[in-house]
């Protein structure tokens, strides 16, 4: 079960309800978000009937929602209409529009970064993607710029009038990151690393939470839902390709997903067809199949010269790539009614 | 290597390639299709530019190919253009048009196939799919109607001008299912059935080869190879889901085959929703997003009354859904340079 | 439900069985073993308690199970002893001994299988495998000497006193196959050719059921009930290794499948730790693992030369690698309640 | 490539070392363990003979190694004997004694610690395991008790002579937690926190890495690179299961990865039978066979009244079916040549 609070409802309103959750031998948890102030009741309760009726009589409770799913507020029960989670005017995932967020696996220098952002901007992409703290499977890889990359980013996408996304993988950095970032990125690794969840949960940036590579869609939801408990309900999916015994492609692109936990969370939820399949000629026809297929979004690795990429270079487009997928996408998100942003306007 | 035979080449040219070829120490796998012969050479030879070379001198050798992949025959370098596997005027798998079969199934009878392939019919679809032999995992499940089941589809689809493509289990029935069917089907648990896909294989009936529950890419293709290199070249790819270890789907629809399959042979691959899936509600979103990806076609489940079916109600779609369907299907093909088939024109 | 016969019970009092069956609106599926003749009830019927009285009362019935799995006859609900596979005097599956299957993956000619089988023998194998029809995952493979290759495996095995095992691929050969061997092998490949398990269980010769390389173990078991159902009740499971996403091995040898299955069914169940693992330093540690976790047999590729092997020389033992392994089995064994054959006896 | 510097090699010695690296445009990766200094070259060099011999010729440098793998120092390349790492006197993985760690899920209270680390010093388990801060799937679920639960774990271990193993999930809590425990654990769901990793490779307490819900061995092989590195020499492999598409067992646990691991590192493997399958049963038969196939060591989870426990209840041992498998453990261990540990003598 939760509830529900009305906005601006008084912390005293709050107090009532959870005293009387606490009376009844349940637990509260409380999600105060940016707009509303959300409890989620823990617990079996004797008389379900009566004690839904019994919370939505007190003050300052706007509705109360019985769940079935062990992800509570984030399933669609606890809240019929999609979430659309606004980054900057002009730029949201979740609505009629498909955002786009392109730009280098990793950031490598501020020319790599200025040259990527005014390529994908021009080609109609809304926010710029890049790694500055990059988690590597070898200690040896390039680990990443670190503040210094953030800054790169920050720059190039303002320059471009882009909005930036990019990963955070220390709880210790959460803060740092998100002075540069719009979205704060969760890679598939942490994705169940729960004290880093809970951490982004606490930012006051949107999140931008990519699937384990074997975790089940219901693993997923869960890992949002200790985001939205902690009080960041603006959190956006993204489906990047789990584990299959084929090595024919890097991961397995699991479009199916998007469907399913559309069917599950009011929340949105993109592909990433770059590591999805970790092979440059791929990311066109699967950028083509997620948005035929109902995806909020794009996130699309692209490098000005792939064959020199610090990493990712195999599934990175060249520029010239990504404006002819662009283009190719267009038609196919007006066939199932929906479009590509507008074009961003470079501040001048 | 593979020596593509001119078509009408003589059986003395044909002998002097294989005697070549002998001499060589090497192995002749000569595939006698329809329009032309094939011989694949098997072994290694040890100056290979000056083989390919002896073998294109010789008489009735339309052209010599050396090949990489353990696939020879139905690879793309043995045969650069896409294969368009025609199986009836207007009704063809690898064209411009996008092939749809449906249908239910099982075969339960004559109404339910009546009315089904008119349905379909009406809506688009050009060929009609139902099993008459069923490969159940329990032994108690229904098993199918057997040749009953085969002659009230054949009569649904004259009447409806569909084409009819139908499963074959057991070796001893592929030429009792000929006599009915315009495709064969070979279903995922008899991928590497070899002594069935032989048998297919020296059928003179179009072959659609559906890939195993956890079969790779390669796995995939060396069936079909199978099929190929004993005769039959018209050969359709069907992939209709994996294994995954997520329950949230019956299967784990792999989108991603199509265009990896596409770019290491020239067969048409076609996608199956319904099994790729098992839930009614994904089959759109996934069919929208396999015409997006590039498949050339479309298997889908389609019953009258799913709830009363036999097997695979939850995931068949009611006639309207079906319409409803292909109608959302129209502009995103048109999206991507295809099209749906014409409507076809039932028998007078 | 099932119905058990009592031994040597009149058709009459069978056939009052089935029709009182057939007068409750449910379905017989009777299976007429070598010992007595079991009746599986399929259905949902009214009242489970009176029916159950009602057939315990019938002339010629030996006991009523009412069965809470897919998987009847099978089950350990079905027949709470374990079942014992006996193959002939001295070799059987499902007692004390781990019965001990070795010898090559492809018979190759006659010298190679009296070498391997006298030394395998030597050891204390007591079942001599070798492969006369192969599935191989190419056309252009070495596909198996046929039914010469079923007459050099009889001859070897005779005259060192060891039972056959080799498998068969098509239904048209079963009776062929049966002619020269103790044990039928179905292969990974084909565990869900239904025509070829039905065709199986109506042989009199015992049945090795490999697990396919994706199964689950319900699905294992129901192909195992589809031979039961058939008639053959002498069935052993054999666990062989399953896909993964680590190609790290060939396959993923599944242990826990041992004592999951032991748990189910009351078959007896051996393991293939040569394909289980497709890596010959693999096969001695998971050998012993196999025996501790109480497989009740092994089947264990070895060659004299597996450098020269036709096929899976990688994972093939040499003949003192084998009888090395056999003696560190034994101490293993003995330390879990369980014991070696007995030296086989060659035929003087 | 990887020098070993010799013990109490000076820092001039080192930096001769280092400086020649840099000369020659490599990267060194400095791991300065209890015992000894090692450095990891990283880079491409162009004449590797030469090279060896150069760095071979400096003081201060005991050997020099080339090595052919992406983990370099955890490679059996880097180190031909095996480690063994020690806890405390009479306490270590890898020689001939089987480690066994029990305890249970969660640390609930000072009660079921006493009583389970009493009981499972009597049976012979010589370390005590237990969780104080809990990575948990749902936000909902016990998390916990935190350093008071470290407090408890200490404390019975102390009073039992046992040592104590516990996880740690959040990189600002690896210096409370060394504090109490013997071994710091890293669960399955951070195998690839890298910061976490870093963290305890700065920690003087040994390490216990579980093997990531997918990675492979490679990629697990490349986590304990990472805390080598970083300085912590003492890591043990810890082998609990992987996903699989069978939901027969709640992981599959893949036995095989035990002899893989060893043949790849030199560092100790062991295997959590517990979660490796989920289920009580099965807990027995795959101890058996871990320590028949080679396993270094056991973490059993135990609790006196698994019925109550806060998690993981089902795959709970109660204390006398533990005393039951130590009891049948034994002899396997003495057929493979290794033994139990001696029995803990509790502090006084």
């Amino acid at each position: 079960m939760i509830i529900v609070m009305r906005p601006h409802a008084a912390e005293a309103e709050l107090d009532a309800v959870t005293t009387l959750i606490a009376s009844l031998a349940l637990t509260s948890h409380i999600s105060r978000g940016a707009e509303r102030t959300i409890v989620g009741v823990v617990g079996a309760p004797a008389d379900k009937e009566t004690l839904l009726a019994q919370f939505a009589g007190l003050d300052g409770v706007e509705s109360v929602v019985p769940i079935s799913k062990s992800f509570k507020l984030v399933s669609r029960e606890a809240r019929p209409e999609r979430t659309i989670v606004r980054i900057k005017p002009g730029i949201s995932f979740g609505g009629t529009e498909i955002a786009v967020c392109a730009g280098p696996c990793s950031v490598e220098s501020r020319e790599q970064l200025e040259t990527t952002a005014s390529a994908v901007a021009a080609a109609g992409a809304n926010i710029l993607r890049g790694g500055a703290f990059k988690p590597r499977t070898s200690p040896y890889a390039f680990q990443g710029l670190g503040e210094e990359g953030l800054k790169y980013l920050r720059d190039a996408a303002d320059r471009n009038g882009l909005a930036v996304v990019t990963e955070v993988l220390d709880v210790r950095d959460v803060e740092l990151v998100s002075k540069y970032t719009d979205i704060l990125q969760i890679g598939a690794r942490n994705m169940q690393n729960f004290t880093l969840l809970r951490e982004v949960g606490g930012a006051r940036v949107p999140a931008l939470l990519k699937r384990g590579i074997a975790a089940t869609i219901d693993e997923w939801l869960m890992a949002a839902e200790y985001i939205y408990v902690a009080g960041n309900h603006q959190i956006v999916l993204c489906e990047r390709g789990i584990r299959s015994y084929d090595q024919a492609t890097r991961n397995l692109l699991d479009l199916s997903a998007v469907p399913v936990a559309q069917g599950l969370t009011h929340l949105p939820v993109i592909v990433d067809p770059s590591h999805g399949t970790g092979i440059r000629n791929l990311v066109a026809p699967m950028s083509l199949a997620a948005v035929a297929g109902g995806a909020d979004g794009l996130i699309i690795e692209v490098h000005p010269n792939p064959a020199a990429a610090f990493s990712d270079g195999p599934q990175s487009l060249t520029l010239p790539m990504f404006a002819e997928l662009m283009a190719r996408i267009a038609p196919v998100a007006e066939a199932v009614g929906r479009k590509l942003p507008e074009p961003a306007t470079a501040a001048a």
